[in-house]
């Protein structure tokens, strides 16, 4: 495709060191918009702003680049720019570089991919990169060549119907990565732990920390791939049915 | 089940009146504790509060019937319900009853039904219900023993593994309702139009606002059994995997 427009997003907010790596790296690749949260969003799932005002703000507006911040949710930065800012459909979404791992039921907190859905429901092909590292420092040098790679893939062939990608990294040097892996989300659950703590007013409050807890461990995991030092792929729908399930539902009797 | 712990939530708040109508349909079938959000958190997806303390207030405190509040999302309530104020698991998590469907494309963007995803993850039979009718003064009074009887039938038979159930009731008379129809999400998306204001700054600022538009008119969809009178009962999961695109997948060059 020649001079694709590549809308970038992300959850971290519009200073992430993350999206300024997946900027410097989408840059070349054609006409670059980016519409991204103005503060962190991290684990606002699909959530959109229907109570509050919605703010768009220009930072740049070159020929081939131009730059918004909005003070939505990643979701809402998908629709902002394409109702308000962009002038056409987008060629391709490309939303982080997530500072942590969006694997695994992760995928369903996640600002970045919450982004991903967004743009495949409104018929964008859309793909989602995380690095499992959730330091502001973390190393994004290794994603660059599998970044681009996948990017030219989506162009060049699309993506099947109504699915996006959800790209992790290993956080572990070039020369460590062992290639990509085709996944499926592996089975997990976060152990909550409330930390409880008492303000200057002698009022209780709450802190929300938690454990990721695997129930599982097949090779044919998100997980695994990570764990093994490849980079995960998984096609993600944004069709929760489970259709496997309705066989079963229609024998009940629903109106005894 | 004897006596089973049912706990409620929903995310128009802890003073719906769809909330009131539910926790008065199971008061009378167990042991019944309320977490809910202490203010409106529609469209909040699966969003969790990780940058703000998050607070619980008890309202009603009796042996068979408690009730509390918290701030933040309907999945923080769920989280806050199991860890801190629960002492065991509970038999069955329901939410709502929403006003406004949840049908099709709209369940990914209810905070309603995240709390029934969220309980799904933790292994707690869950189901969401809601009315086809936005109105604070919608009329409830229909849905009545469809309600039970789900309930019934989750608490005797369990669900399928990893399922949940999202329930939607036409806004119509209980003698209009024709049954219930176990199906599928139907392809939709949201047509937004953000309608641009100027502040008293004369700064300029949108609201989100849209229109649904429907992709598909099959027999086999939520959609058309709401617009058929049938209530409609989708299983839904927690895995966004689309296991039929792996294949395709896996006929990609991830190193070119």
């Amino acid at each position: 495709m020649e001079n694709p427009l590549i809308l970038v997003t992300n959850d971290d907010g519009i200073s992430a060191p993350g999206l300024r790596h997946l900027i410097n790296l989408v840059k070349d690749m054609g006409q670059v918009v980016v519409v991204a949260p103005d503060n962190p969003q991290s684990g606002m799932g699909h959530a959109i702003t229907v109570k509050t005002p919605l703010r768009l703000r220009k930072l740049v507006d070159e020929e081939r680049y131009a730059e918004y911040s909005c003070n939505g949710t990643p979701v809402d930065a998908v629709k902002m720019a394409n109702k308000i800012v962009l002038k056409r459909k987008p060629d391709i979404l490309v939303s982080g570089i997530n500072h942590g791992s969006n694997a695994s039921i992760n995928v369903i907190y996640s600002g970045t991919m919450a982004a991903v859905l967004e743009a495949a429901i409104e018929n964008i092909p859309s793909v989602g990169f995380s690095l499992r590292d959730y330091s502001h420092h973390a190393d994004f040098t290794a994603t660059g060549k599998y970044v681009k790679n996948i990017i030219h893939n989506i162009l060049k062939k699309g993506l099947p119907k109504d699915t996006c990608l959800n790209v992790n990294f290993p956080a572990v040097n070039g020369s460590e990565i062992k290639g990509v892996k085709v996944c499926r989300q592996a089975r997990a659950f976060w152990n909550e732990k409330f930390e409880s703590r008492e303000d200057p007013q002698k009022r209780n409050y709450y802190w929300l920390t938690g454990e990721f807890n695997m129930l599982e461990t097949g090779e044919d995991t998100d997980e695994w791939a990570l764990n093994n030092n490849y980079i995960s792929v998984v096609p993600i729908e944004f069709d929760f049915t489970a259709h496997h399930a309705i066989n079963e539902l229609n024998n009940w009797d629903f109106n005894a």
